[in-house]
């Protein structure tokens, strides 16, 4: 764990002494995302009529409001996250019976192209014996 | 848009009254997340020994702790979100390729099977012509 740290930020104009086991410049970004809300209430008038306390919560609800929209995008995006997983699973399922299928075409092609190698062949020494026996029975025939 | 309500909540054990456009519900809502924090709060004994506005602004780093949580959630959510995507577009383009091949190889082996039919049919007639020729030669040979 790392060790506790001193941090001094500038948060609405005063300066505070922070402990804790966040970084220096970690502390440092949220005071300023803290002092840039300060900064835009402080043009709204109706924001500085208001008491002291009701600003501090004015400002609580602001920060805790933009929490709430992250959550909610957090939210969105693991169903997004989910509903991809979903979908590359039904893909990578449709991928692998696509590859099986070829697979077994490409055997049933090897078979049927050396069926048709050994017809062809077949089909030579047929023609070949054809042709002879007719040559043959032909001197058979001139020699009557 | 949605018109302006005044709602009252209560913070901290203090009624505010506030007037915006979000809904009293998620105004509450906020309201509970912030209390929640108080309570919390409230059993640290560091916590209840410092002034007021140190409370104030403890209060609102730990809400915006819980904020930049959440966006760096969203970050790492939404890159996810984009890997899943680049993934998902890979797969699919590895399913079409697979498919298009699937679609040639089904058109090869159509085109297999129908030359192997014409070498069978070929097959039979060259063998029905040679027995023939076979048993005519024999005739003629007898005949001899």
């Amino acid at each position: 764990m790392a060790e506790k740290t001193n941090t001094e930020v500038l948060i609405g104009g005063k300066v505070f002494t922070l402990s804790g086991n966040e970084s220096e410049d970690y502390l440092q970004r949220i005071a300023a995302y803290i002092n840039g809300k300060y900064s835009e209430y402080s043009k709204v008038d109706s924001f500085r009529r208001q008491p002291v306390d009701m600003q501090n919560i004015l400002m609580q609800l602001n920060i805790a409001d933009d929490y709430f929209k992250a959550r909610t995008q957090v939210e969105i995006l693991q169903e997004e996250v989910d509903n991809k997983d979903r979908e590359l699973y039904d893909v990578r399922h449709e991928l692998v019976t696509a590859q099986i299928k070829l697979q077994s075409m490409e055997k049933t092609l090897r078979e049927l192209q050396d069926e048709n190698n050994e017809n062809q062949k077949r089909i030579v020494k047929l023609e070949t014996r054809l042709s002879s026996e007719g040559r043959e029975e032909g001197k058979g025939k001139r020699n009557n």
